[in-house]
């Protein structure tokens, strides 16, 4: 037996709350499925094209550490475009939790804390761990919105870093212009480095998109192609902040993900130039048919962006009413996979309408049923 | 500024020894360029093509955490064939770099010992310092020979992994089965963890391929495409090893490399199947070459497999004899980014032969001029 070589950190990362709820499904036959977190469409054939080629003209061997050269430049324009910082440098990254795990591993030391918005994405609390930190959970229930007065208490000598994610998994929140701009003052004027996942920022529904890079010049911005363009197996994603910092970062990116999977990065040139507006229209709509077939039996806050939706479970605990719904062939995701409370859950409305219709009358229907 | 938000462990890291290498080199044109460190031929066409197919099929979302179906399967039956162990468990990781990376974050407490063998691969330094732990170096010049007795002197109660690699980079050395069976034996009397990269597998050229796997059934092995089948951009690697460390490192792997790049699992399964030995006999035809018209000016030990040679500098250090090739157009990396000692320097011959052919003809020059 060798598991008492395994380090540390490892044995204070329990990784296994989604494993479980698919430990449950495993036995499904054709679960209406409402569980799943990317999109439902093919990648676009542009961008499937364009990777072929890329792969005939033989772009095949690394590529530098940073990225492609003309990926480089259309990012580092709209980044220049869109903030108009002096100090903004871009790299390309092994999708988002590849810019997640530099940026962490980068600022933070062991002891360090890190505070997050509980609900939070599940890879936050585990990437902190890997690199010594701890969390500290803010908690935004029941509305989801961020409290300034909150994060400005758990404020200490120790906190490395702000971790926020607008639109949010799992809640599908998108936060206010004045809650961002608050916080990212606030991240300034406490010297605390803010790290903005961006990853849903093409899928939001009530307004445009707004990044506290905005107003607050050293934000670490983490973003990608894989929501957006459908391309989450392909590993593609950027990151962009102040110079010294991504300097940093692809030192480490240097021995850890080498590059970003080479052709891919080509097929991002192409992905650019794709229009997606029309899966964003295709989201909007699940969303309002969600969101009207579900508001007269379940509190429902959240779900401007993403794709998601992190109802409170009408009776029992999250898991309680999730155990229920596997029972009755329904796949969800139970909210303390993403919290220390356990009374939501998580639907992904990224599915066909039929599957979602179908999702829709058990949930209506277990519901107003109550708990057997 | 916000260079003070960096971690410790960056500070520690100082990977720019490669790097002032490409920035001294970085006015020249079409260099005689010996420093490429991966396959000169492009990746075989069926495999491209089984890019383009997967893609098409619609493989573009995650995989599963461990890796497709299908090319589990190849990989869990060749290795248990290979090694016939009741427990090794592969999976597959994102390139040789994912699985190192996860191995040594999952093995490495902060404080612990890692033994390499000088010179050895740059990564290793680096990963063993980002997981908090340090690398105790056993010196193998000059002929790359692993002295057991070193090794044994060597651990302590800090040590909690030896990392080893043959065919090895810089080098080219292939350790002997009587050494790598004595090593496998003393890692296993120590309670210690053995991880054995074997990226270069493919291109040993005197004899077999032997991995201390086959005397140590707890052995780490790391291994993948990349250099075999040219996918060095795809990013596709696999691990085996015991099932309950490799649970671990899947865990580690779920909140950091997500999964291997999905398309390119699938372009795995053909490869696969694709002869590499045309490639592995026209290296061979080159390590000749090199070794034929070198050995008269220079000392070269080591050369088995791999596609590097390490020579002796004529004169001087590593460093300044580099220097002078780069002066002379012919681009070669100094030994001491390998190492700490910088007597010696890494040649490539994975490249076309008239550039090897312009290769040897100005090392030979800079041998018998001596220093300027």
């Amino acid at each position: 037996m060798s598991q008492h070589w395994i380090a540390d950190r490892l044995h204070q990362i329990d990784a296994s709350g989604i494993r479980k709820v698919f430990d449950l499904a495993a036995n499904l036959k054709d679960p209406v499925n409402l569980s799943i977190g990317q999109p439902h469409f093919d990648t676009p054939q542009p961008i499937k094209d364009a990777l072929a080629e890329a792969v005939a003209a033989g772009h095949n061997g690394y590529s530098q550490t940073q990225g492609i050269a003309p990926l480089l430049e259309i990012l580092q324009q709209h980044v220049d475009e869109a903030f108009g910082h002096s100090d903004r440098q871009v790299f390309i990254t092994s999708g988002t939790s590849g810019g997640l795990m530099l940026a962490l591993c980068s600022l933070v030391n062991p002891g360090d804390e890190v505070i997050v918005f509980d609900p939070w994405f599940v890879m936050y609390k585990h990437l902190v761990t890997l690199a010594g930190g701890k969390v500290v959970e803010i908690d935004t229930y029941p509305d989801f919105r961020i409290d300034l007065n909150q994060v400005r208490d758990a404020i200490n000598d120790r906190t490395k870093a702000i971790l926020c994610n607008s639109p949010a998994n799992p809640t599908g929140y998108v936060a206010g212009a004045g809650e961002l701009q608050e916080l990212a003052k606030l991240a300034a004027e406490k010297d605390i480095a803010l790290i903005s996942d961006e990853i849903y920022r093409s899928y939001c529904f009530d307004g445009d998109f707004q990044s506290p890079a905005r107003w607050n010049e050293r934000t670490v911005v983490i973003d990608g192609f894989s929501k957006s363009h459908s391309m989450t197996g392909w590993r593609l994603g950027y990151m962009h902040g102040p110079s010294e910092l991504m300097q940093q970062m692809l030192k480490l990116q240097q021995f850890t993900f080498v590059c970003a999977p080479h052709p891919v990065q080509w097929a991002g040139v192409a992905a650019w130039n794709v229009d997606v507006s029309e899966y964003v229209e295709e989201y909007r709509r699940k969303r309002e048919f969600m969101i009207s077939e579900l508001r007269d039996d379940f509190e429902i806050e959240g779900g401007g962006g993403a794709f998601y939706l992190f109802p409170r479970a009408p009776w029992g605990t999250g898991t309680e009413f999730v155990t229920e719904a596997i029972n009755n062939n329904l796949l969800i995701i139970p909210g303390n996979v993403f919290s220390p409370s356990d009374t939501h859950f998580r639907i992904s409305y990224a599915a066909e309408d039929a599957v979602l219709e179908r999702g829709v009358e058990l949930l209506r229907h277990l519901a107003r049923r109550g708990p057997k």
